[in-house]
């Protein structure tokens, strides 16, 4: 059963457009890793400062490499001061 | 461009039978409306009350179709009781 992972960020009004570019590179990169099913950035329909990452991963061991991988360990820590509060991230087991 | 939701429930210890019942026969009935990519219950690895709706439809028309379906309005309603606090709601746009 695949996992999914949705990461919530409420993002700095002056900071979006710096958030944006960093996802860009991100999901170019993790497109290309194994077992990447689906990542995607997407933005509220009704407040355009929720920015969540939906993803989809083959299973956990991917994931964890996802979060071990080059691309990851430098884009993120670029993207800490865009944040108005913690991400919330929740990894998924489907159920029905 | 489709679009997601995400629909993150709170349940209450005690009514989990009870949401995952009613969640079965929703998913049933909606995933054959038309415009509904993806409809499915996920329950969170971490923490076994979050359980949410991931969603992905054709566009806006198809989603406010499905509120108004017959099978939303009779079972939506009868989760009321089974939430700890108000469900979050997000629909997303596709950015990156």
């Amino acid at each position: 059963m695949t996992i999914k992972v949705v990461a919530k960020h409420y993002v700095k009004p002056e900071k979006v457009e710096d958030y944006i570019g960093l996802s860009k590179e991100l999901v170019k990169e993790t497109l290309k890793e194994e077992g990447c099913i689906e990542y995607g950035l997407y933005r509220d329909s009704e407040n355009l400062l929720i920015l969540t990452m939906i993803e989809e991963w083959e299973d956990n061991k991917c994931l964890e490499r996802h979060f071990n991988s080059k691309h990851f360990k430098e884009i993120v820590p670029l993207m800490a001061d865009c944040f108005e509060k913690e991400v919330e991230i929740n990894v998924y087991n489907k159920m029905v």
